[in-house]
């Protein structure tokens, strides 16, 4: 027996429920869990205190399985290895469907197992029992119906390989989440409740190493890095994802060709290289009339602005890095990939310091100093809290940032920078479960060893998923401050064409008139109204889980975005 | 032109997206649409806009897509028509997933629209993109990729076709959501953004007469009523379901089989008929022993009880009425029905006033004595609240009751009464959604005339969905009492064998701490502290959403349960 098993490994008159439980979370252990996250229920029962007992797993417990599901995502996005999210049968199930597809869509791994009622409980009427087969339809990787638990012989095998297989499934190439249903018949509890067999028909303890009981072993990427055209007119463009910018940066230092980095490609790390006014140039017609690109290789989703879209529009050539092993689903969003390829090498013989170049950087450089101007001088506003929020935390922070207009804002005025690791729920892009990702990454973070945690949100984001700050009193501890832009509605919409139309206000604006203070109040988490943006230094860093409300008019902001457009095509004539 | 017709009708120029929304509106409105509920985003622009101006069409919108969507089923489950909701794409659509399951377990009909994007921006990377097509699985009465609407001729008899067939399928005998799938290409807005045709190929206007485009004539039920056997031991169980109970109670009034009727049944009205203390008679074995029923006919979903279960397994034969065209889902919780049928008839010949009626009325009201005594001396308990609010409410009102304690407390200690409609989540019994469901019920009851409308739910349901509260300042009007039971945490595993766990508190009991009257401050309602169960009558009838808390402990209350069930062993001996 490895030293490494849990301690609570079941008595010989086990029940099947507690059994295939034990097994599981052993086996999902072994495999490196380290991470898990339940909502309370009953039919999951034997779950919760399998994962309960583990000494080596993290759990965390959430009374809405919707927030739960995002902590999940959260955690694992930040750790990159597979999380586990327990919930009962029934509506609890579906609670964790819009988190199963922002895993799906951002490749974060997550695993993802149903309680459920035995087969002759179904369809019966009983309570909390749905159709959970396939409820998360192709949105999984890998969907099991695990079966109810006998205690026949060969069942150990099958429980440890399922695990096995399903860690290795939700962490591969093309990773993402894996849902296990598993039905449990009565007793829930392992004692001596109910019939139980007097002694299990074969040991339930795994390879004798502590090692997993299938070791996927994983082949080295064959697939061929493409080396791109020597031509002096190229773009490089990272968006959102999980993977390692250097060599993006690395290609643009040996090119010369300009690095336009989202932020959570988090590849705007060097000034030199990264434009951080970008959007506001791909925006100004005549520029782009004159530096049409030869060659456009994106990297990750990208696609923040339209702007990039438009501008993705005119390469001739345009070289998409992504997983040629699925392409069903590569990130090229108005279709204008030529290539696609997993890896790509810097062509010889270009100058990195060529007049397409040094065009690109000086147009930038005068449109950062316009952006810079309006934003110090104009009313404190949404986009310069997003510039000074990035800008203001310690090197080793983290930033979840919001869909909508945070992630935008911060496109659009982010200084570059290095020491500060930027995420965001961009698979999907909903609002749905910022709060609760942001708690979950900030998780990860810390016990990584990570530092300060920050993540900036709208009002209508910090509502949708407010139930995420309610936690009970043996939690882990978490630093995290939540940066709330309060413009008592949905602000992107005042950058839509609808913000002209007379329904305007309660179809798109959706005033609400909740105070973020009620809700920190709601949570028992400390508030803070932050009146200058000066003073974002001194309040984004401290213990707990903090609330930072920052209050903004929607008109206003929309006023000083469009000041900022001017303003660039003015400088950049 | 029929004078039904909305304003707004499109002018000339109108582009696809408008035309698609305008019609489909129509239609809908033409066959009964008479409620909306919508969340908003941009991809839905013009199902909102649409919606917004029809004159026929009361609308509601929500900021969180799961409430939005449990507003909607609380709506149609007291109407008793389908309502419409409405959402952007993403992930926003699964936020409707518990809802959906919800509409489709307990029959209640829903129109589901989710707005998508048109296939060439699928697969794409795009912002708020997933795979909506059949994304509730089998859930749905009807899954239709509605196509991206273009200006070709035949459109508008294929709009108007689909928006009939989609409101009779979902109000057909096997009642349910019905999920069309709009994918809409810009432009979003009406006017002049963007390429339009000059005219319209054909005129988009409906049937002459303002008469939905397809009448669906249905079938008088065709399916044999089953004539009962004359025996003398009968029971009949009414349990959740929108049915007519009145055919119930007089078959017990015609031969003297007791009435055991679950709250949601809405036949817990004659006291001569229903036995409000059966639950406790059930759990009795020596009254069960001598109280073995020849047939048991079970109407709707029943099961609230593991007494109930226990003694569905004695009868000799189970008539269960449900409906014979649907036999996949029939509920039948512990398989033992013997006949499936739509309707039955009382059997001539039998003696109302048997030895086998009066037993179990004697029981009862020995065993309702027994209840009361211990409810009105024991510190103030649920059970007592759950008695005290259903006999509290004036005639006309509505009580929407939540899983988990809430109902079966209400089904222990509820006197039968009339003038009370209750209404339940029964069909998959999560305790998600609602408040939101406890508004639409009250703002449908309310809109037909209805009294005072009042929830009972635990402070668990209450934080699930406090995003229910929260409501613009232009949403309809609703008088509604949320009476919160708030023990901290989950009061039902208190019931359960998982209550001796040394994990219990953190993995089932789950305390947050948050209390009610911090809800109520963050969605701006009026709060009140229930200090006596006397001061109920006071406080349930009133104006706008208020707040009303009860505070209880979970272990007190459990020991009243359990004193209950010893109190009436004692007094039916």
């Amino acid at each position: 027996m490895s030293s490494e098993r849990s301690e609570g490994s079941p008595s010989p008159e086990t029940n099947p429920a507690t059994a295939l439980a034990w097994v599981l979370v052993d086996e999902l252990a072994r495999c490196g869990l380290r991470e898990a996250v339940i909502a309370p229920g009953s039919r999951s029962t034997p779950l919760a205190l399998a994962l309960a007992a583990d000494g080596r797993i993290r759990l965390h417990v959430r009374i809405d399985e919707r927030s739960a599901s995002f902590l999940a995502l959260g955690l694992a996005r930040r750790q990159g290895h597979p999380v586990a999210v327990v919930c009962t049968s029934g509506t609890a199930a579906a609670n964790f469907h819009p988190a199963v597809l922002e895993s799906d869509r951002s490749g974060v791994p997550l695993l993802v197992l149903t309680a459920d009622r035995p087969p002759e409980l179904r369809d019966t009427g009983a309570n909390q029992t749905v159709d959970q087969l396939g409820l998360y339809g192709g949105a999984v990787r890998w969907f099991s119906e695990v079966g109810v638990p006998e205690a026949v012989p060969g069942m150990v095998a099958y429980w440890r390989s399922l695990a096995a297989r399903a860690w290795a499934q939700a962490r591969g190439r093309v990773a993402g989440p894996v849902h296990l249903n598993v039905a449990f018949r009565e007793p829930l509890l392992p004692g001596t409740h109910g019939p139980q067999p007097d002694s299990w028909p074969e040991p339930l303890a795994g390879r004798e190493d502590g090692k997993p009981w299938l070791l996927v072993h994983e082949e080295p990427n064959q697939a061929g890095a493409l080396t791109l055209p020597e031509v002096e007119r190229g773009v490089i463009v990272c968006g959102d994802g999980d993977y390692d910018p250097e060599p993006y940066l690395e290609l643009s230092a040996a090119t010369g060709w300009p690095l336009l980095a989202e932020p959570t490609s988090n590849a705007r790390r060097d000034p030199r290289l990264a434009l951080s006014a970008y959007r506001y140039l791909l925006g100004h017609p005549g520029f782009i009339r004159q530096n049409r690109p030869d060659v456009v290789v994106t990297v990750g989703r990208c696609g923040l602005s339209r702007e990039l879209l438009a501008f993705l529009r005119t390469a001739r050539r345009h070289v998409a890095v992504g997983n040629p092993e699925d392409v069903r689903r590569l990130a090229d969003p108005v279709r204008t990939a030529t290539d696609v390829v997993s890896a790509v090498v810097a062509p010889g013989g270009c100058d990195p310091d060529s007049a397409w170049s040094r065009s690109w950087r000086r147009a930038d450089a005068h449109a950062r100093q316009a952006l810079d101007e309006v934003l110090d001088t104009a009313e404190p506003s949404e986009p310069r809290l997003a510039r000074d929020l990035a800008a203001a935390l310690p090197a080793g922070s983290l930033l979840t940032v919001g869909a909508s207009m945070p992630i935008r804002d911060l496109d659009a005025a982010m200084y570059p920078r290095t020491g500060l690791r930027l995420l965001g729920n961009r698979g999907v892009s909903g609002i749905d479960g910022t709060v609760s990702t942001a708690l979950g990454a900030a998780l990860a973070h810390q016990a990584a060893g990570g530092g300060p945690a920050a993540a900036l949100v709208g009002d209508l984001a910090l509502l949708h998923d407010q139930n995420g700050l309610i936690r009970g009193p043996e939690e882990p501890d978490v630093d995290l401050c939540l940066v709330v832009v309060n413009n008592d509605g949905g602000g992107i919409f005042s950058e839509l064409e609808q913000a002209s139309h007379p329904d305007f206000e309660r179809l798109f604006g959706t005033p609400h008139g909740v105070s973020p203070e009620r809700v920190a109040q709601m949570a028992g988490i400390e508030y803070t109204l932050l009146e200058e943006p000066e003073d974002l230094p001194k309040h984004v860093v401290g213990s707990g889980v903090r609330l930072l409300e920052f209050r903004t008019r929607r008109a206003a902001s929309a006023e000083v975005r469009r000041r900022l457009r001017a303003a660039v095509q003015e400088a950049v004539g």
